[in-house]
């Protein structure tokens, strides 16, 4: 029987600690499922990148770590509005697993009210690599980003215009 | 530059023409983006299986035919009930591609209208390989459909409960 | 600890049947949950009844047969369009229970799914008592229909006129 | 005080008889709102136009019929799947109105219930000018459709490649 | 004819504030319907009960009131994000009903544009009861919140974890 | 060939800004769409007005400036809450289009990753002219708000009581 765990995250855009704590888990469980919530969500200062996007700096991540992606699922999931459901909609829409990888404590609670085990990673230095700080410095027009996530997925930012499109929605009419 | 092709279904289940048709794609473009619709729906006779159960499917069938999980993304997208905002809603939850793949009248004509290239595959014997009558001998007890499908497929299948739970959910009140 | 069931249906209307179910149900359970599904939809032929006129007819229902009230919950809940996980999405909306009650295959089917264990009742005379019967009945103008509800239910329906309503909106432009 | 009606319908296409009605229903009020229903949908069988698409043939299909534009609002109206509710929906998205117009029983009731008044406006050769037979003349080729349209709209159908899009998405995988 | 209240608020949770209300309701009212707002949402430090964990709350408030359950609905309701729409939506899913109960001049707004009557009750000392206050004492650990609702509400929020549901979804990650 | 542009807006209220924009854009193009967006909201300090009270307003104020009417097209769009979906969206729900017209950062990076061109149209006194300071105005009780509006606009705010509503959902339970 094949150990699967869930990791769940907005991944906008995903950084060094999402892809360490990815290395984490697979140590952990045989296959992992990394789920790219409010997948319905892009072109907003929280949300900038689209799903697609976001699934594509993740897989280029995962090859600039040398992760084996034969065991790892990237599945967009957008967002349900009702928290007391939105385990059971994510278990619809992946693979069945058993464990839930997480630090965000409504995640954590909403996976323990569900039945399944969680599994906390160790924090990644976060006052440093959040992503969060890494649509800022974009803003502010400070590289200093680009050492925050692997380079693929600097270079995926940059060949899909992503600087320039956070700095023109945070424009005002 | 990679090349990507998009190529949707139902895959209610996943079975050997549609797995023919993924290596055909896949000696046309770099990476295939296998999209499994309709992910909402599940236990009804057209659509018995979840979203996860069938991406489970799909992997384990490109294993089964030995093909490079590596250029393979499989992302499962809920319906959206409007036909002329679908093609643009299926390319924000996936990576971005140059062609589509599929012989469904509606869907080649959706993609065309939207400005992508639509790459048509051969029928790999349509009367034998499709996913109504592998539902249908399912319900009839009928054990051929595990050759319409590939090894692990069927075992998926089996593991899931799936042949009792097409036979209950036929069954009336 | 309160030991409850939850007895879905669309109760359009509710019907002598519905009404020895329950009492039959209240003999197993502390409280019943009655769910009144496809709450949403109304003026159709296949539902007439809006969710609210469906709640007034079950309540005097319950009257006519001297149930108890106290022990009953009525609740009204739209369709959700996700059959995995539409009982996790109905156990949001009502008190918590260890019980479902229903003949309906597909809906037994989905609690086991979700962990609850499913008390089936004994069909009640279905051939006579059943809701499609009761609408066309209504629809022939065969006043035979009000035997097979309650003397409240049958008064309710004629209040709010129901039986034009059924007639009208089985007309063509 | 401007007097104003709503009149109702799908449009897939407008057709002689629609634009007679709108004649007729423009000389017992002030202003006519013209309700594009199933907003959502297109590419469909039922329903091959898209609600922008609709709103172009009925605006030329009044200048063909010399209707003061003037006295005419086109407004797109999703469905909202909730028949109780659908009348106070258009409400909130045209101009307040007095009257509705329409033939069709389910929407007569649905704005009587709502307490609106309601004009029913005389058949005009329905067996000839109806979209359904529009859209069937179209899928088998019978040229026949482009008198039971206004030449405007003949022309837009034409224009947009509507006759091949009905007739590619009727085909068959 | 049965002359009905209807009483919308959020019960989150509900408090002495809310059950005097509903007693002066049911001077004024044969029956009250109690609507349990924003259904679709739990776990949120604004909204952090299910809208079934909600309505065991106010059944078992009135008990402690002595209550006659009787003549009481108690509904979730959904939002519908359309203001305009709410009353007739709200009207759809209960029973039908006369006058409104609410002191929030939204609702109060709407129900009367809708062309309802409504009722204003008095202000029960709403500096000390009210559910944003009750919220932040159990998120403070300060045990005062029981006084401010009835025993029963107090030992279902314990019950069911309540008080460190709310204390975890407030941690950071 | 007709050449149309669309422009988006709220509208809440429209102002002598928005009119002078269109009288712009019509310069321009032969036909303009005006978009009602956020069409489902109303009832709220941001959104005050139903998507077809705006749609009057704004059909009363082109008369005001004498603007033909047989150019214009007035839409109403619900929100889909999918940045890049929402302006292939808008294209089904309104006629085919070449530019977009639009100051917003946003809206105008929306309408170019689409593949529209964009017409930036001058800012007509946007510290005057803006539809949140005519909403606090209103709010305020100061008349200066009909001096920024044209004349019919005024009349109609006044007619549907549209001070008073803005005055009552601002204020406090």
């Amino acid at each position: 029987m094949v150990l699967r765990g869930v990791y769940p995250g907005r991944f906008q855009p995903p950084h060094l600690g999402h892809l360490h704590t990815i290395k984490w888990a697979l140590d952990k469980v045989d296959e992992l499922i990394i789920v790219v919530g409010t997948a319905q969500e892009s072109h907003t200062l929280s949300n900038p990148f689209t799903a697609g996007e976001r699934i594509v700096m993740i897989k280029e991540g995962l090859r600039d770590f040398n992760i084996d992606l034969n065991r790892v699922y990237i599945v967009p999931v957008a967002d349900i509005y009702m928290n007391a459901v939105w385990v059971h909609y994510v278990a619809m829409l992946v693979p069945s697993f058993r464990y839930a990888i997480s630090r965000n404590p409504l995640v954590v609670r909403l996976f323990k009210e569900a039945g399944y085990d969680v599994l906390i990673p160790p924090a990644y230095n976060r006052e440093l690599y959040n992503s969060t700080r890494i649509r800022k410095l974009i803003l502010q027009g400070n590289s200093e980003w680009k050492k925050l996530v692997s380079p693929s997925i600097a270079r995926i930012i940059e060949s899909i215009d992503g600087v320039s499109r956070i700095v023109e929605i945070a424009g005002r009419d």
